[in-house]
Order: structure tokens, then C-alpha cells, then sequence
């Protein structure tokens, strides 16, 4: 009968194994957190290996992905896909064991980490949306949705900004369920943390409401054993688990030290770990009683198959709410959503009006929040701003009482919010979405590149997205923000330009299953666009013909979006009466009218005919775009405080501007 | 004698008015924190209106940014050149009184404040600046430099994770000379803060090491006297001092709630103001006895002649260390910089070997640093990664023994770091650079782009610029960075192609003293190419032609920047081979290419040229330049995990893509 220790070893062999076959990697965290990985995966964590999508498994994360070896090790000891081979193709490309926790490419990684303290945010939005879905489908006698969330992290994670917000929220909405668990080595990167993070990390959460359990021996399994005990009793807050630990545990020269955080051992040091560890297998050779230790593949087909028992006492007593319950899960649109938008998108072009398209995304979200529960939205302290609480919105606290709504006040904490909403996304059940100025885009940045790169729906409901919010200046102001959005592989950035676009933006967001959609919204009005039919259709291509002349194939075309789309048409008139043929395209989403096939785009965009595209953004997307046949007129500076319409002027963004544009073409 | 809320008032009724007056603002926060104000600059604050530029001033920080009515309120009243004319040009195009305090639009605008928590980063490097100096340069019998750092901070401040970041390491740093003021007013803009906000806030910073002073009456004159005097008592920690205030002080019927926080009051809510605190004056109009209960010029004048007279005594005693004093504080390089730089350069081209470019930027550092005592480095706790930590560092701590040193440990901790160097930027005396992976410059973005709005010297150095890192995965290759950095008005980002660039880019982002400069470095080793002594001297212009054909005109030119020089160098001996007559153009800074004369762009990439052009990254900049006459290879989406060559060849980064994109051209 193997130890618990031998079990670890396991571990830890594998890990420092595995980086010394890869020539990189970092063995110090899987060698420290083995024990208390150990712990937690043989003696509590919910989860069947053969099933990683079981809705009702425990959620583990990684925060401190650089420590990917622990996770790779844990799922295949415990019985994952994930055969020694993958461990051996460790780092390599194309292969399931990427240097970084990578989701989607191996079964069992709930969130991709790496990017530290963010994979601590996902831990909170997958334990909130954990609490969420209960409040909304539990009943009494059937616990449908109970799962915990436990989270490891290092240093690093709580040494970054993003640890502050999300354990602040996690802390106000007494996340009970979510259990973090500190590896404490006191090693980061550049050595002993004592010169650089000398925080009182117990006190810090106790400040943020949260249950610490102090002073863990991370190396000793009773210890561990008691503290998550201890953690999982308390259920009216969070609880961070302090683990002391050594860096690198085993390797007897380089353990405590940084040396052994983010490098291969070395021969000689494996061989040396090997005898210390008493671990007297060959690299990659994992003896069969402690596979056996480990298995947890007949333990989750029971666990899986007890709660399928649940789910059809469920069904049977709340039908409705049980298929309801697997539809939003599944990540299903309600079967009538089609229809649903078709209306709505109907009734903004019956309504149209001049609006400022954030109002106009809070109507949209009016028409079809209604038929979508699955909807949990939320701003950065900007809510009547971003226009992001819809009339249905119940807002969500930290009582048991208002743990079911729609809606969270996430506070001034844009990277925090977006990489929860992940974290919501992530979960299965719920579409979020999360609003701020887009100016402050950057300081969610990451989080949406992770969404992108996660490819999972979160929609960044982004207003005040030009010199056109006015007084606030160039630090509110965005320039390069629409641009270098643009440049985030995977992400669609809708920039409307009236209430219909916004509609239409909205549907096509919330029907992209598979990636994150930011739409960039006026804080200003502008004025309804007049369209056929066929060009309403036509918008969910990213880019189509608003107007043409009235009369003969256009020489010219005058192309924005957003707020620009008006200049335009205003030009395109000015340009009609001095007898030129000119039509206006709208482009509302780049990467969706990129993503056409060829033939649409030159029958919108046909080669040959000069391109003037208006942005009151930095002109290279559409300079990229246009090539030599474009004149793009844009803003490369930054902004400045004074009211809109005087900026446009300032900045030359007026009709004026496209006629003389005109002249030098 | 007006009574100390007879003064505050003043700022109460300027900003109200300004606010009304702009039909945009906010008004709360001014209002709030106006009793606070009062008494820190009538009582304490040391500066001179007359000289908004004297070295040795207190600096004051509004963190809380949308509140600038309240420090332009206070630098009118107290003196300033800032009339009431420009109160009422508030927010208006090219005002000296923009929508949030703006760095150099001011005078006695310490820096620009808005993107929240920032100010207050900001705050904590000026107070390392004035400590780090004050131990390089203060001698016994000598405090030449002696001076507070004040900041005003709201709930939003302390929401953000920059907050912590930055809170956390003035507490490392024992920061004593720092005194944050944070405005308890339970509002922020989408309510009670108590739904979103519940931190126990001075447990929080005790948990960082400062020290607290709890529960203020933010509106009772003495109480926040008392604070104030005991937090200057307390000289070996940071200082917050909590002061429960009401938003919006004074106006009776909507103070305390968040309609008065970023909105006009009204003209009725306006005169119930004016009633309530018994301000009997009319909009902009300050009694006389008023202003002179502010002004604060004769006692400012005062302050700074006595402490010219301790500078004439230092420089008795010190003068070579004065006048290297004057040097930094003015801004200047060392004399013999240039030539220093000649040698260093001259150095890089003799020693040139195949080396990563972020080992050639330590290089660079151990050459010129030792003539540059101002440089002070630091890395996001990845110093042997980022190569920053140069061989004459010394490291700054916590203690009075090493206060004096010129690198900083940051932690994991970009933001914070980021815009802890813009507040060492801002106070002089200083060049800060400071080091990350290039992928975090998301984590820092924010930051970057307020050192380019303010027009402030900051040298980034993020390396691991490409999928060239290898095995790290997408999570940390860059893809879309370099685009969208370029994209930040103001910035300069620099992609050396080996060591001799690397040390031109060092040398060009030391002279600039008008902005920041990014240098994106690479963590594999890249090749020495060969150059004149005219090529080496055109690095500096951004783009150059680094080899023409052997014989004859160029009829196509390859173009590339940092680890893809090399493949074009190749390619075009390939191509050479098969008759083709190419030049190879190397493009180390794209911004100041175009900042050259047409005539040498012209010349470097002459029109109708076709070009292909390589960068492993985004391809949208180098569309954006080219039009129609370019072929872009560069990457658009995700990166992988695998060694780097493997990455190289899986993207198609290779001479074979480059030979076939000729045939195509």
C-alpha cells in the first residue's frame, strides 16, 4: 500500500520528468503543492475522469498555471485522457500537454492559466455561477446544482491587481462554496518574496470577508486533511487556505529556492530528488498501486451516476425546470430565439429613432433579456452609464436571499469583472455580460484576450467609444482602443451605428457561441439610418451598402462606422448635389465582413472604385483594409475635453473634410 | 475673518458653479472633500503658486481624478497662475481646466488623473522618488531634499487592483513620507458602495504595513488636523488616513447619494446650496477676505527662498553633488552622454555574436548605466527574464540602509509597476524603466498609454516579444501587441533585430525625454548582422537599408523587424542566388521612420517597389504602411506551445514563405 506521500511522489517525478524531457517547464510548484493536491483530489474533489463535462463536477483551477506538470500529473494519475505519452509530449506542439494549462486542448483543464491571478478570478466567477444556477434551479429536496470550486494559487496571483478585485467581490458576495488554497513558498521568480511582498496575506482577506485558515503545513496530509475540513464548514464565506510549503519539495539542493521554480533539475538533481523521495522508478514509469491510489475513475462513474439519479428525480418533479436546466447548460439558445430576434430586430426599425447606441443596447437588451435567463450581466460601477440593467434586472448580494438575479454591481474592477465573467462563462449556464467605458478596455485587456483565446462567449458591452463622449478627456477618451481590439485574434468588435446595428449586434453576440463579441457604443445620440429589408439582413455581415447614388454604379464610397456612418451619409448627399455617384457602406464588425466570402465583399467593396473611410478611431485597421484605393480619416493623437460637437470640428471629422477628401483623390 | 468652512466653501461653490456652468462634471467629490482640503493646504502643504516647478515642493495627487474642480479650485484660490476665467472655460477645447486634471495643461497639476487608482500608483513613486533622492543626495546638516507626497483617493481607487499593487509595495518600502487620504463616502457612481464595496479598508492597508488613522470626520477641521499631524508623526510606514465624508457636502437635498456625483446639480439644488451654507456671493465671484485666506504665494515664496538658501549651502559644502542634482532634477544627460553613447555603440558593433536582444539590452545597460546615476530599473519580478538587473544594481528596500540604490523588485505586479515609474518620471530627478513580459504590457496597458499622454519619460522593456519564446505557449506569446502599442499615440516602440540596434534603441530611448519608449525584445538568440559605419548611424531614424543587391537597383525589397531580419538577410541571398536583385530593409521603430523626412523614407523604400515584409506578429501595421505594393507575413492568430523553431515553421515564418511570396508578388 503506497503512502500518501508515495502518492505525491508521483507527482513529482512526473513533473520534474517531464521538464527535463521538454528542457523547460517549471517543476517548483508541482513539486510543492503535491501533498496538498493529494489531499484534495483523493479525499474530496467531485469529478469523473471519463466525463470532464459532468455539469455538477467540482471545478479545480490552476491559477498558478506555470505549475501546468501538477495539473497534467493529477489528470492522468486520476484516470483522464491523458496517457504518459502526452506527458512525454509535454511542451510540445500540438500536443494535450501544453506549457500552460491550455482549455480546450485537454480534457479536465476547466480554464487556461498562466496570466497570473486570473485564473483566481475564473475560481470566483465559476463558484458564483455555481451559487447562481442553484438559487435559480435548486428546490427543496432537490440539490441539483452543488459542487464546490477550489483554486490553487501562488504569490504571484496575489501579488497582481486582479487578485485584489475578484477576492474583494468574492468576499461582499459570500461565495461559501470556494475554497483557495495559498502555496506560501516564499519564492517568487526573483528569489525570496521577503523584499517585495511582505503583506499580511491572512489579515488582507480577512479584510475582504473571507475565512482564513492559517499556518498549514502543506507537507503534512492531516494538517491539509483538517484545514479543508475546517474550510468547507464554513459556508457563509470564502475560505483561503494557507499552505506553507517548499518550493520544489524533494529536489534536496535546490528546493526553497528559485532556482527551482522555472528550470529543468538536471540529471544529476533528478537523480539526487529520486533518493531523497525514495522513488525508485525510471522517468515516466509509474508503478501500478499507484495508479491504483490514485483512480478515481469508479468513484466519479458513481458520483456522475448518483447525480443523474438527482437530475431524474428532478425531471420528474420540475419538467419544465429540468429541461430548462440542460438547455442552458447544453448552451442552447431558447428554441424560439431565432423568432425572438427576428421580432425584436423588427420593432427597432419600426421604432427608429435618434439614440445614443448604449441606449439603444439597453433596448435591445429589453426585447430579448426576457427570453434569455441564461443572461448575467453586470458593470464596472458604470451601470446607468453603460446603460447595462435592463428593466428585468435583479441584482445579486451576498445573502441567500438575492443569490437568484441577473445582474452584479462588480464595482470599480474592469479586469476583475471580465475575468469572473469568464470565469460565469466557463461554468456552463449563463451568458454574462460586463460593460465599462471602452477606454478601459485596457485595463480588462488580458481578460479579454482570454476570452478570445478560450473562445468563449462573454459579451464587452464597451460605451463611450470615441472623442464623442466629449468632456472627459483624452484619458476617457478612445483612440487606439477600437484598433488594437481589432487585432485580438478570435474577438468580433461590433461598433454600431444607430439602434437597428445595435439590435442586430446584439443578436449576432449572443448567438456566437464560440467566442467573445465587444460592442463598442456611443455615449451620444445618432440618428436613425433608413433601410431596406434587405439591408437589415445584411448587417449581421459585418459590412454592407446603406446607400447607393441614385443613379449609375457608384466611382466613389464612403465608408465608417458608428457614430461616423451619419457623416458619411451627409457627405454622400453633399457629393450627390455636385453630381457624384457615391455609395455609403457600414461597416459595423470587420472581422464578421472579413470572415464573408469573397464575392460579398467586392460587391460591397468592389476593386477599383476609392474607398474614403471615416473613424474617430486611429485610422491603421482600415488603412490595412484599403490599401492604396483608401484615404482614411481617423485620429492619431490623442483627444481632448471639450463638448463633442467641437471635437469633431477640431479633429476634422465633418463632412467638410470628406468633400476635400474628395479633391485629392 | 472667514472661518475654515467659509474657505472650504469656496471650493464648494467654484466647482458647483464650474460644474453647472459646463453642463458636465462632477461635483461630489470636490464638494465632499473640500473641509479636508482646506486644512491640508492652508496648514500644511509646503509649495510655492508662484513656482509650480520648484524641485523640493510637497506633491499633491488627486487620485480621484473626476474631481478636478477641486484641485483647480485650490490652485486658483491659493495663487496659481489659473484665473477665474479659466474656472469658467471648465471643460471647454484647449481650456487650461479640461474635464480631468491633465499633466502639463496646468500649472500645479502634478500628473494626470482619471483612469482610477493610478493617481494614487503615481503617489507612491513620487514618494520612492523623493526618498531615493533624499538618500542619494541629503547630507548631514544638508535635507536638500525634504519634501511629502499627499493623495486624495475615493472608493474607486481603492477598488482597483492597481490599488493594491501599488499600496502594497509602499508598504514593503515603508514609505513614510506618503499620506493617502481616502473619501469614506459609501457612494460611488452606481450607489451605496455597501452592495459591491464591503473591504474593511484600514484592515486592509495594516495587512500592507501602513499605518491607519481610522474613522475622521472628513468635515470637522481639527479632528482632520489631529489626523493629519499624527500621520506625519508616523514616519517609518505610509499613512492612509480614513475620512468619513458626504458626497456632495452642502447641497441639502441630494448630498450623500450618487446623483451628485457626476452630474450638474441644477440651478434650484444650486441656490438650496447656496442657502444651506450660507454663501451669499454669486457663481465665480470669491470675496476678497476669502482669497486672502488662501493665498498662499507670500508663505510659498517664503518656503522656496529658504530652501534655496539650504541648496547654496549644500552647494558650499557639495558642489559637485549639487550640480549633478541640478542636472537630473533639470532633466539633462551627463555632458558627455553622447559621446559615452558613441563608445557604447561603437562597443556593440566590435563585440557583435549571436545573442537574444534581451541579453543585448543588459549589455546596453552595463555600458551606458554607470554614466547614469539616474536610471532606476526594475522588473516585475522577472529581472533574470527580462535581463534589467544590470551589474552595478542596487537593489532599494525597505530599510534606511537601502533607500539609496537604483533598482526595484516589483513583484508580479505590472500595473502597479508601471505607473509606480510614471510617479518617479513625474517627480524628476529619475529615468525609470522597468521590465515585463511583453505579452503582460496588457496587464501595464493603461499605464503605457498615460506615460505617452503625459508626454513622460518611461523606457519599457518587455521581452519575450514573439512565439520565438517557445514552449510558454499562447498565454504568453504575443500576437496583436506590438500592432496595437504602436497604435498609442506618442509611444515608441523599438524591436531591435540583434545587439547593435539594441544598443541604438537604448540610446534613443535614453535621449528622448518627451515620451516613453517600449522595447520589445526577444528571448532567443538572434545573429549579428553586418553594417557600415553609415548603416550602424541610421539605426537611429527607425528604418534603414540594411543590404543592397550586389549589383544593380533593388526590384523588391524584404523588410522586417527584431528576430525576423535574419530570415529576410537569408531570403534575399536565397533569392540573390536565383538572380534576383533585393534589398533588405530593417525597421527597428516604425514611429520614428515616419517621423523622418519623405525624402529618406523615400529613399529606404522607394514607390513602386513592391515590398515583403515579415514581422512574427499582427500583420495590420505593416498593411497599414505598404498598401498595395506590400506583402505582409506575420501572424493572426494564437500562438502555440512548442520549442520555437518548431513555432517558426508552423506559422509559415520562414525564407521558403518569403521565396514563394515572390512568385506571387
Amino acid at each position: 500500500m503506497p503512502t500518501r506521500r508515495d502518492l505525491a511522489n508521483a507527482i513529482r517525478a512526473l513533473s520534474m520528468d517531464a521538464v527535463q524531457r521538454a528542457h523547460s517547464g517549471h517543476p517548483g510548484a508541482p513539486m510543492g503543492m503535491a501533498d496538498i493536491a493529494e489531499v484534495l483530489w483523493n479525499d474530496y474533489l467531485r469529478h469523473n475522469p471519463a466525463n470532464p463535462h459532468w455539469w455538477d463536477r467540482d471545478r479545480f483551477v490552476l491559477s498558478n498555471g506555470h505549475g501546468s506538470m501538477l495539473l497534467y500529473s493529477l489528470l492522468h494519475l486520476s484516470g483522464y485522457e491523458l496517457g504518459i505519452d502526452d506527458l512525454k509530449a509535454f511542451r510540445q506542439l500540438h500536443s494535450r500537454t501544453p506549457g500552460h494549462p491550455e482549455y480546450g486542448y485537454t480534457a479536465g483543464v476547466e480554464t487556461t492559466t498562466g496570466p497570473l491571478g486570473q485564473g483566481l478570478a475564473n475560481a470566483v466567477g465559476l463558484a458564483l455561477a455555481e451559487r447562481t444556477l442553484a438559487a435559480q434551479f435548486n428546490r427543496p429536496g432537490h440539490e441539483l446544482v452543488d459542487h464546490w470550486t477550489y483554486c490553487f494559487l501562488g504569490d504571484g496571483c496575489l501579488m497582481e491587481g486582479v487578485s485584489h478585485e475578484a477576492c474583494s467581490l468574492a468576499g461582499t458576495w459570500k461565495l461559501g462554496k470556494l475554497i483557495g488554497f495559498y502555496d506560501d513558498n516564499g519564492i517568487s521568480i526573483d528569489g525570496k518574496v521577503e523584499g517585495w511582498f511582505t503583506d499580511d496575506t491572512p489579515g488582507r482577506f480577512e479584510a475582504y470577508g473571507w475565512h482564513v485558515v492559517r499556518e498549514v503545513d502543506g507537507h503534512d496530509a492531516e494538517a491539509i486533511k483538517r484545514a479543508i475540513d475546517e474550510a468547507r464548514a464554513v459556508t457563509d464565506r470564502p475560505s483561503l487556505i494557507c499552505c506553507k510549503t517548499v518550493i520544489g519539495f524533494g529536489a534536496p539542493n535546490v528546493c526553497g529556492t528559485h532556482g527551482v521554480h522555472g528550470a529543468p533539475l538536471g540529471d544529476e538533481e533528478i537523480q539526487a530528488t529520486r533518493e531523497f523521495l525514495k522513488w525508485e522508478h525510471g522517468p515516466f514509469e509509474i508503478p501500478r498501486e499507484i495508479y491504483s491510489g490514485w483512480d478515481a475513475r469508479a468513484r466519479g462513474k458513481q458520483l456522475e451516476a448518483a447525480w443523474h439519479e438527482r437530475l431524474a428525480a428532478y425531471r420528474k418533479a420540475h419538467p419544465e425546470m429540468a429541461a430548462e436546466f440542460e438547455r442552458r447548460m447544453k448552451g442552447e439558445l431558447p428554441e424560439r430565439f431565432a423568432q425572438h430576434a427576428e421580432e425584436a430586430l423588427a420593432e427597432a426599425v419600426d421604432e427608429s429613432a435618434k439614440v445614443a447606441t448604449r441606449k439603444a443596447s439597453e433596448q435591445a437588451l429589453n426585447r430579448l433579456g426576457p427570453y434569455l435567463p441564461e443572461l448575467l450581466g453586470g458593470s464596472a460601477d458604470l451601470s446607468g452609464s453603460n446603460n447595462t440593467k435592463w428593466e428585468d434586472c435583479a441584482v445579486i448580494g451576498g445573502a441567500k436571499a438575492d443569490a437568484d438575479g441577473n445582474y452584479l454591481h462588480y464595482g470599480v474592477r474592469e479586469f476583475g469583472m471580465s475575468a469572473i465573467a469568464n470565469g460565469l462563462a466557463l461554468h456552463g449556464g449563463f451568458i454574462p455580460y460586463t460593460g465599462t467605458f471602452l477606454v478601459f478596455s485596457d485595463y480588462a485587456r488580458n481578460a479579454i484576450r482570454m476570452a478570445a483565446l478560450m473562445g468563449i462567449q462573454q459579451i464587452f458591452v464597451h460605451t463611450h467609444d470615441s472623442i464623442g463622449l466629449g468632456e472627459d478627456g483624452p484619458t476617457h477618451q478612445p483612440v487606439e482602443h477600437l484598433g488594437s481590439l481589432r487585432m485580438i485574434p478570435g474577438l468580433d468588435v461590433w461598433r454600431p451605428c444607430d439602434a437597428i446595428e445595435t439590435q442586430a449586434a446584439w443578436q449576432a453576440a449572443l448567438e456566437r457561441r464560440d467566442g467573445p463579441s465587444l460592442l463598442a457604443l456611443s455615449r451620444q445620440g445618432l440618428v436613425a439610418q433608413q433601410r431596406t429589408d434587405e439591408q437589415v439582413a445584411l448587417i449581421r455581415r459585418g459590412g454592407y451598402v446603406l446607400a447607393e447614388p441614385k443613379q449609375g454604379e457608384a466611382e466613389l464610397i464612403l465608408m465608417a462606422t458608428g457614430s461616423e456612418v451619419a457623416i458619411m451619409v451627409e457627405a454622400a448627399e453633399r457629393l450627390a448635389d455636385r453630381g457624384r455617384r457615391v455609395r455609403v457602406v457600414s461597416m459595423p464588425c470587420l472581422e464578421v465582413f472579413q470572415s464573408q466570402p469573397a464575392d460579398y465583399r467586392e460587391a460591397v467593396l468592389p476593386a477599383g472604385v476609392p474607398v474614403i473611410a471615416m473613424e474617430a478611431a486611429h485610422p491603421m485597421p482600415w488603412q490595412a483594409l484599403l490599401g492604396d484605393r483608401g484615404r482614411v480619416i481617423g485620429i492619431d493623437t490623442f483627444g481632448e475635453s471639450a463638448p463633442a460637437p467641437a471635437l469633431y470640428e477640431h479633429f476634422g471629422l465633418t463632412v467638410d473634410a470628406v468633400v476635400q477628401a474628395t479633391e485629392t483623390l
